[in-house]
């Protein structure tokens, strides 16, 4: 593999083209008119402008980026996350022009992005799936009768939908019946197919989520999980390695889990199996599967040394896997804490604008992933990240403290971000316990943040 | 352990800031005229200007320190690495105060500050030397009569000098004699001490040394060894672990015979014992021992997940060693790169100035301790480190592989820095290979500068 193509932008195409570059692979990289001063523009051996600043006019233009590839001779094209990363057709365009998707086939992003299928695929590699329905298509009666079997609340969820959106809680029958054809309409509008499922709502619910990495031979391996319960909106904030709320036993059965799933699936590249664990109950459940590289990767980088961008571009080169499962040493604990140009004290509103002075942490323990710079301006068009502060300590305590520590040390003007969000969860005495749903960040913390903090 | 008093400026001082940070201790920052603006003093809950710019007027004022440490009631003072660090008259005089001096007490220091006394005691612990004399003022038959026995070239040393100042190169008895007096003279003036010995001259020298930690009830372990075989003018710039040149037998030997060392001196704190190995007759010989924390301590830190400080300021406060032997553990590899604001285009012309626009890398495997920021300016009166790069890869490869992207990231305008000269060494074909020795540097590469890199 001598020239990737990296369809994406912000800290993730910094990130492939780190990967690359240690690859002694080149980089090309793309960027819309919002992006000219990108730091990924920068970085890559060469760059080329895609169109407008709306997304769907370049960097979800998959025409564009393909003429591009062909164009610039590439072997592979990596899509980071977000934007083209699970876009089956996609895969498939650069299949058809025979380009390396660096990521599963188009069929498997296919299954795996339709809830149904996935749950279905899960159920047959013996893997638990939260009580619900599976079929397509059925009418609200069958959907009353299940949800009754189930117990209420349940989850009314679309079944194209990610990310959190597109699901309801009802509480009763009544809901039920009153949601159902609203949910099926907005399913249809927002993601094209108006499928919708019931599932199990789970109140005390820790989203625990396992990274594989599969080669072309059948051989996978699991890096262990991440916990991602601290969450907003569904949207995961805050990003942990071991999880705090599994035993060993659980661990064990989720990572066997995670790999049964994938490989019944005859599954390539990086991969993550979400899970959700009733911590009431103590049982987990399958949520679904990504099929690409995830924000938070680094977590499970920083606990195992394992460069998980690299083992993608090295599994789509063709090459076996290089580490055996018994291999995978993991050292002490990680946390990563995703900067955002937001405003924690105003509802999170964003705050585009030009970082006018930037200084990052160091020393021990800490990774900075960030496209940001001083005299940089974060443009309007795309998601607030600015970056993520990954810590490593050799255990929970002390990652913490090294990530609060390292918080303190951010200084950047010009903008508002979440880092005093962060140094407010880091310091709560929940957090401190491990104890935190998915919920926890919304029912009970919000309300604290003008509390002064207490480290 | 409440409140310490960071006796030292730069990178080491926030270095050491850091960990009490995450210790939950408050620290004491001192500041000379020319550093105000020092990130020491920013990220300090505290600090105090303790004179003018000369460090003997201000960081090498003990009785300024003692006084500012009286005064703000602080329970230790952590010296860092120079300046008062290996002084026994500090630590002397930090216990007459009953202060706590981070570091051994002023009477080991002193053993060890002396290279007599220092081979010495490793010849009573059984840990080999390289052949020379060690008898004070031995006159100049003798030295001729025991360089006879040892074999030319011999080097001529003084012994109260360190970091490779105060020695000579003699190939011969003629040479022996029209150096030895003016060897004398020099010591004298130089370190107050005229005391000169001589030792086997070793030319395909590598410098490999071990970190060690002591705690106060004889518990101690090593953290494996670091090669600083990349050196210009006997002054350190690149280092490494695990060391290239050793193979498991030698690796086990040397690491015993630190701790036998240190264990004969009931050694408390970290420590370094440095030892000369002979490419060619595959032995290796105790130097000196470093009784302090040594620059290149991240190296140890980045291998080993143990935050080599934080153990400094436990073992103070009477803490038992936390780890065991066998718990320590040794992933991969890493390497430092020590960025200095000289020119190596211009014979490293230091090049104190302001830094205009300052971008520092990152992503997996890269950690950054510095005390730079853009805006900052590197005053006249200091040593010229930057900063320091240091990055972990899952073998040798991967962290050189790893060094070359990150230091192609370093954005630093306003100054001209030594990154180019660690691009170069890391793309040579010697250093690739592992074969260079301490000279290597002066005599092999330094007229390979002004040639393209190829990476």
């Amino acid at each position: 593999m001598n020239r990737v193509l990296v369809a994406n932008r912000g800290e993730i195409a910094v990130r492939i083209i780190r990967a690359c570059k240690e690859l002694g692979i080149e980089t090309i990289a793309v960027y819309s008119d919002a992006d000219q001063d990108g730091l990924h523009v920068h970085l890559a051996d060469k760059s080329v402008s895609i169109g407008p600043a709306p997304s769907r006019k370049s960097y979800l233009n998959i025409e564009k980026l393909i003429s591009v590839a062909i164009e610039e001779r590439i072997d592979a094209i990596h899509p980071g996350y977000g934007f083209l990363a699970e876009n089956d057709e996609f895969s498939d365009a650069c299949a058809r022009n025979h380009i390396c998707f660096i990521g599963p086939s188009g069929d498997i992003i296919r299954k795996m992005g339709n809830k149904i299928q996935a749950r279905k695929a899960a159920v047959e590699a013996g893997v638990p799936v939260v009580p619900g329905t599976n079929e397509k298509n059925s009418d609200v009666e069958e959907f009353a009768r299940a949800a009754h079997e189930i117990g209420y609340p349940v989850l009314l969820k679309a079944a194209a939908a990610g990310g959190g959106r597109g699901m309801k809680v009802v509480f009763d029958e009544r809901e039920l019946r009153n949601f159902y054809q609203q949910t099926q309409a907005e399913a249809a509008a927002a993601f094209g197919d108006g499928t919708v499922y019931i599932e199990k709502y789970i109140q005390n619910a820790r989203h625990v989520e396992v990274q594989v990495l599969f080669d072309h031979y059948g051989n996978g391996i699991h890096l262990g999980e991440r916990d991602c319960s601290i969450q907003r909106r569904h949207q995961k904030l805050i990003e942990e390695a071991p999880s705090p709320v599994l035993d060993s036993k659980m661990r064990e059965e989720m990572h066997a889990a995670a790999l049964a799933l994938a490989k019944s699936q005859n599954y390539t590249s990086a991969g993550t199996i979400e899970f959700v664990v009733d911590a009431d109950s103590r049982k987990f459940y399958f949520i679904e599967m990504n099929t690409r590289v995830q924000v938070e990767h680094p977590v499970t980088e920083m606990l195992t040394g394992i460069d998980i961008v690299k083992e993608q571009l090295r599994i789509a080169e063709g090459h076996k896997l290089s580490i055996e499962q018994r291999d995978v040493q993991f050292m002490g604990h990680a946390i990563e804490c995703r900067i955002n140009a937001e405003d924690p004290f105003r509802g999170f509103m964003p705050m585009p604008g030009k970082i006018e002075h930037l200084h990052l942490p160091g020393g021990t323990g800490v990774r900075v992933d960030s496209h940001c710079y001083a005299g940089y301006s974060i443009p309007l068009y795309y998601d607030s990240l600015l970056g993520k502060l990954i810590v490593h300590g050799q255990d929970r305590e002390e990652a913490i403290v090294r990530m609060l520590r390292a918080l303190g040390e951010i200084d950047l003007k010009g903008i508002r971000t979440t880092v005093p969000f962060h140094e407010r969860v880091l310091g709560n005495p929940d957090f401190r316990s491990g104890k935190y749903n998915t919920r926890w960040v919304e029912e009970s913390f919000l309300h604290e943040l003008n509390k002064p903090v207490e480290v």
